[in-house]
């Protein structure tokens, strides 16, 4: 037999119940996307197992609309993830829902002319409340017009608008009660943004809180440049997978010697084909030095509803005598980062 | 608040390790296509439900070499379908199996030249001896010899086939057993028709079995015609869902009266946007009458070896006493089926 | 500079309005899907260079029904193609037009319950009269009734159909003219399998026309054997393109040298990552034989309604004046191919 | 015949030689992508004839490295947009190639280990320079530290970095001297916002420019606010779509009345059934009131290299004897829209 054939197949058996853990390892040995959805966990388990990693997880897509609320926090609260970098919308859905408010069960196929006349605003089968959105948006405002005036990060200002909530079940507070710094590079481009361009105009004139986009990009730089290794792991594309991808071509551009990620996963539907960041490859971005040679990475092509609690569950289950892995905890100085000590 | 605001979101969660049945439960609250998945079982209960339903399974795609064989086997084992219709290549590589033979963990970025040299040949990221596939071929050949010189249709030839196996992992020799029809209407276009083309070869000028297309048809009729109601999963599209979605259209230009199937499910990563049968959706199907207009209907856009191990799992878990639901056993009298008995 | 960059980009420039031809061209220049859809052109035109290629167009998805009949009789006629083979539902619809019936221009999110009613069935967003499609059926049934019994390819079969019609613009009868064979190995699968079906219970118990599908393998396997060089082209995926490719094992299989398609070209909205055929590569052919290890080919990523026009335009410029390139005519003897003598 | 019949299918013709203008046109009677690429044009014409319409254009995806470049350049020069939004990776490439640099043909199955070795970057089949790119960034870093020290729009900054331009094919110095504003929403994740990052680590401890994200959002607000009518043109989703999507949103937000766009035109490889909302239909976002009620709306399924040449050359046909739409003239006092004069 050729050298080729040396390991081979083991149908998928579930003919018995059994858990996401053992589950997603049975997959190990089917093919195709079922296979790259069991090595997503294979590399994410290497990667918890490196003491001095650094892991990123990247938020793009409605997620929180979606029902992955829960399993992010989880992953927080359990140590699995050490820096968050997200679109403004899923932190503000979830500030939305730490303020009592809900998403509802929808129609994907309902009629969009009858929702707008019921201030029912629909994302693909979910609704969500025109009225309570204003009231979340305005809720910001007020909470930006109550902050010191001065230039801050999206960090600094996401830690504080978490201050200001009551909910365990809140992405931004378990983040601020972990220590866990999340960033959100284009936080114009969501509701969070609006509400800060309310603030903005009735500020009109008088000085006020800046977001300064390029201190977010400080803050990450010196993350990247501190962490011995780093990891990432992308749910979608977007800004969250190119910001992250860009931190080793940052070093470069600052003259500090450094490797790319050496851990990559990243569970997708979008397609290296097409040519855009949010579907290209970890090889591709070997050749760019953002994912490290001898790197190690694992793609799975699926919607990150089905995807993320497969990946989340079976890791999750390591922990159930509690957080297994050493926290991160990143000591700032204003814009300072003083350290990155793990616990 | 909007009556469109009456059923809020529960948040996905994953954090104790829980089994198949309850995690895709769990789905159902969620967004995208993981509630569509979720969707898909609730159908596939109801159809269970339904005691006189028939279900027929349409199989695409390289779903026996990419792991997906026993739970296909385990469908049929506990009765959750009725018929079978395939793809050749699946079937084919059920009997490749049958006879002692694997599929194997490859990569799909090896060297296809390589390969080639070393007579290996690749699906995806799965590697099968060709030596190997050519004795496969060689045996059915063989026993197409020993048959009897008459018109077949391709089930009866399967059924064949099956007879000459000794696997109880076996989709062909399980379905025999257990009285499920299987049609394969492009026999041809697979290693089992290039196995013939070589019988066909050695028996030129000879009388010959001959596959008869529209005898299949006209076999795949009568169940319609003879079933109260019916259902279709299918996983991807091409000629299987093709094929039993014409069903309805066939009652009519034989000018019997019936309705569509009642019940849909389809797992695929095709889609409807580019006009082709394998993607579109149960609605388009009601324009032609091939899904009823009070039709119960799922689709999971996902990889069906993620998403049929999460379905069948799920239902499987009702089935753990023994199978749950009474045997349909089709009558046949040569190309005549006498009678469907709900045992 | 590295020797890696050594043709620089010049950008796509459509500021005059330039023809088909010239503006294809233009895109080998650029990136992604636009440039391997200028490849496409230059694979077809080495193909065309080749003066003992004979080239096979497989036909999938609803192309005739979605407006590119014109198109795929226009590369019969200019002898740009030699050997098709189609899924049912093209041959049957260009039959249907052949009648004189239209396709419609409809509405995708039409409501199906309504269109049911008014007895109007929906391709995506294109209409047909029921009515006429039963017609249509009808003349299919009773064109069988009037043929010899006996057994029959699916080419000589369609070869017969053709001879019924009287219209320039059809698919079938052009390929008749012009001497390109018609396969279609799943033929019961259509509304043609539907007609035979019906002329099939008609004709109960007494000796009728038989469509054998080994033979369709048999007299493809011969093309394949006698042809010095092979080319495929791929509209989509399906039984079309799996039949094509499995030519060079079915040469092994009986025992035949040969190598494989020289030239591949595919427009696809498919994908190789799921791991069924109608999506895998070139390469992957390449590990069965079933690509020429020198071979070219080019894969473009896009909705065959928008690529192959283009693809097809740009060829049929070098045609105006008349076909550049020999006919290849297959000299059938039954289902014997005495010789292809390239004109 | 049923009403829903009423207009037949023409089959698209490339027999002869046509334009781009004529051959999108006649796509029209062809179905899928084909037609919805033809009614993108209809859309766009109807848009262009809209004497108070302001038109604004999203670009992600890597279209100047992709071979695009010159077609944006194109719309803008022949007033076919208004306002651009842009991921920042686009209008750096613009930049980098205003230098004299370039991008260049590669391979997609490239060996990235040996690339990296070359310090060659690749964008799936295309090349880049990794030293001309440090070049560039240190020159963007260069003209940063002769700013003056102040708060910017994204756009004031856009325009400063155009003015050092000498290239009249850029993209950047083009929109500055057509007076179309540019918005990079999120700059910071970009090359660009990597060279302010190495000019913010240059002036630690001085005062320095600062892009501020919130004062961009008051710039487009103000925009939606005065346009009588407005349009939007998405190549790809990302931020940029968010982020015009958001404008009516954020007059509610402001409590100025206003409607959704009245245009809306989508190339898009992305899909709505994700739930992100770079696939998200134009239906959907009327249920939020981001698309008027009796908008006007069309998305094709492709690649935008594809695409958007088919889409502008249709278009820039009309413009063959000079712009044929008049001006939108932006008037700003800092911050302040003071007025859109239509020239």
């Amino acid at each position: 037999m050729s050298e080729y054939l040396n390991k081979f197949r083991q149908h998928v058996d579930v003919s018995s119940d059994r858990g996401l853990h053992s589950f997603v390892k049975s997959l190990s040995c089917a093919s195709f996307q079922a296979r790259n959805l069991s090595r997503c966990v294979e590399v994410y388990r290497q990667m918890l197992g490196d003491d001095e990693a650094v892991i990123f997880l990247g938020l793009a897509g409605a997620l929180v609309p979606g029902g992955m609320r829960k399993v992010i926090v989880d992953l927080i609260r359990n140590r699995l993830v050490d820096v968050l970098v997200s679109t403004g919308a899923n932190l503000y859905h979830d500030f939305f829902e730490a303020l009592g408010y809900h998403h509802y069960i929808g129609d994907s196929k309902a009629d969009d002319g009858e929702l707008r006349k019921a201030k029912v605003d629909r994302i693909y089968d979910t609704y969500v409340s025109d009225a309570e959105l204003v009231l979340t948006e305005e809720r910001i405002s007020e909470i930006a017009s109550r902050m010191e005036s001065r230039v801050y990060s999206s960090r600094e200002f996401l830690e504080h608008l978490a201050g200001e909530l009551d909910d365990d079940e809140s992405i931004l507070l378990t983040a601020r009660k972990e220590g866990v710094p999340i960033f959100c590079p284009a936080l114009c481009d969501s509701a969070i943004g609006m509400a800060l361009t309310q603030y903005y105009v009735r500020r009109q004139g008088e000085s006020r809180l800046i977001i300064d986009q390029i201190r977010d990009n400080f803050e990450m730089f010196q993350i990247k440049r501190d962490a011995v290794r780093t990891g990432a792991i992308y749910l979608g594309g977007g800004v969250p997978k190119n910001y992250i991808q860009q931190l080793t071509p940052m070093l470069d551009v600052l003259g500090v010697k450094g490797e790319g990620h050496k851990y990559f996963i990243q569970l997708t539907t979008d397609d290296p084909k097409f040519g855009g960041l949010s579907g290209c490859t970890a090889s591709e971005s070997k050749s760019w030095g953002k994912i490290a040679r001898e790197g190690f990475s694992a793609t799975a092509y699926v919607d990150a509803t089905i995807g993320l609690p497969l990946v989340a569950g079976a890791v999750l289950c390591d922990c159930s005598g509690g957080p297994a892995r050493a926290k991160r905890i990143f000591c700032w100085e204003r814009d300072n980062l003083e350290e990155i000590k793990i616990e």
